[in-house]
């Protein structure tokens, strides 16, 4: 079922400092314009390697579902990762008939690639929160 | 200076039990066999997806250096991010002039792909684990 790992999240206090860090340090030369993306309470930043990406995540607002991550890692961290799926409801009819959990509604949401997305219980994949999301269509 | 993102480090208790989860549960197909790499002190084992990987690591002894993380993460978990570089010498050298930590001795050992890494400390890379990884020659 999953196709390419897509993406790892990474939550961020900062954005534009995390943005300094790869750039600056690490020497990335691919990233993207920061955007929000509020209907998941997140702003997210994409870093582009020629296989995946890092999405750094910094919280939109005290609401946002990345701010107990970050109370517990002060300074960030891995927080997901992301693998494509080809259709994301077969997807999920196929991970409840697995007795996977899916996350929040447990329908899917549009995410930072503007596909549909779902979450996976961290507890039923070693401990791992992944993420599925149908691949965009003009990728390939 | 970072090229792809190479794999994602995933700790576990149990490399056949990961196995069944991302073959069984997720689907993977491109499951490698599991190995030991005892000057590291983990077993690992590479699930390939068709960007990167997904490196599952097991503790090889009680001494490993995944024992602390396992403890603190009962069921594993998101462990680390490698990155390929073209050379580890250089990418060691940049890495000290812009005044990063190497961790462990600070010389680059021989990692799971055969060629030599080094890790940055999580403290300075926004809480997220970084292992450099030179880049095989026979991929590219």
């Amino acid at each position: 079922m999953i196709g390419n790992l897509n993406h790892v999240g990474v939550a961020t206090p900062s954005i534009a400092e995390s943005i300094k860090l790869y750039r600056d340090i690490l020497g990335a030369t691919k990233i993207g314009e920061p955007f929000d993306l509020p209907a998941q309470g997140v702003k997210v930043c994409f870093i582009d390697t020629p296989t995946a990406q890092i999405e750094l995540i910094e919280p939109f607002d005290e609401t946002s579902p990345i701010t107990g991550f970050l109370a517990k890692n002060p300074k960030g961290g891995q927080h997901h990762v992301c693998f494509e799926v080809a259709d994301i409801h077969a997807a999920i009819a196929e991970m409840r008939a697995k007795g996977v959990t899916i996350l929040g509604t447990g329908e899917p949401r549009i995410g930072a690639h503007g596909t549909p997305v779902v979450f996976l219980h961290p507890k039923e994949m070693g401990g791992v929160l992944i993420e599925l999301m149908e691949t965009p269509k003009e990728a390939h």
